[in-house]
């Protein structure tokens, strides 16, 4: 636990590649089935017909896929204690079964908490991109963490 | 399909109830190994310990189940054709195993699209409440929706 990144770690500027992930039309079809069930997430025809140019991932799957690379690769490494919310979240274009989504989290701004003085905040702009460089998804997310002089 | 809900229909001020959805101890463990694996999302001690104050839903599954209800309860019955993003998403209390969540949505504001004369965009708000009545997330979410007149 020695190696935990802390508040005090952290800095405006600061940048973390949070990897690589797959995503298949299996997993396209059962999130949309279960939590987005519009016609052009679920079915080829629809997708084809529609805006997004084919059977493509929600909205909402796509920023659960980002969400697991910042999870697993970079807070369960720090003592981050989770978020209050988002925002300026944009989709920038479709995620098509077989795409590689690579995400990367950049640190915009930190701040101590009045209310919980064992705590600080980092504010991220979470980008992800495609296999080919595109961008994919971004968004704005305020962590909070713990301090290391108090955890 | 002639009672599907067109961009001529929408009005700013206009409410609908999107239903409700309760979560499971097991629906909240698997989201969150699939797509949040941080502890207080998988573990009831880790829960506990954190800010959470329990075993609690990953802040992506909340918004993924209320994205269900606005799917299926509105949205499917719309000339909708998805949404380019969503902003001032807020988690405001954490979501426990049994929890209902009831959702409603209301329209901000309408307007047309320039450069896409068949489309036109409805600002949402978006509201979850708890069994308690107390609320547990809301977001702005632009939805695109096509025109009768030309559909």
């Amino acid at each position: 636990m020695t190696d935990l990144l802390y508040f005090e770690d952290l800095q405006p500027g600061q940048a973390f590649d949070l990897g690589s992930i797959t995503v298949t039309r299996e997993e396209i079809i059962g999130f949309a089935e279960e939590f987005d069930p519009q016609p052009f997430h679920l079915d080829d025809d629809a997708g084809e017909a529609s805006l997004l140019g084919g059977l493509a991932a929600s909205g909402w799957h796509t920023g659960s896929l980002v969400m697991r690379l910042l999870a697993a690769n970079l807070l369960n490494r720090t003592s981050g204690r989770g978020s209050p919310g988002i925002s300026k979240l944009q989709w920038k274009q479709p995620v098509f079964p077989g795409d590689t989504l690579t995400a990367r989290a950049e640190i915009l701004e930190t701040k101590n908490l009045r209310t919980k003085p064992d705590l600080g905040i980092a504010i991220f702009r979470i980008t992800a991109t495609k296999q080919n460089d595109t961008k994919v998804i971004h968004w704005e997310n305020p962590i909070l963490f713990a301090k290391r002089d108090i955890a």
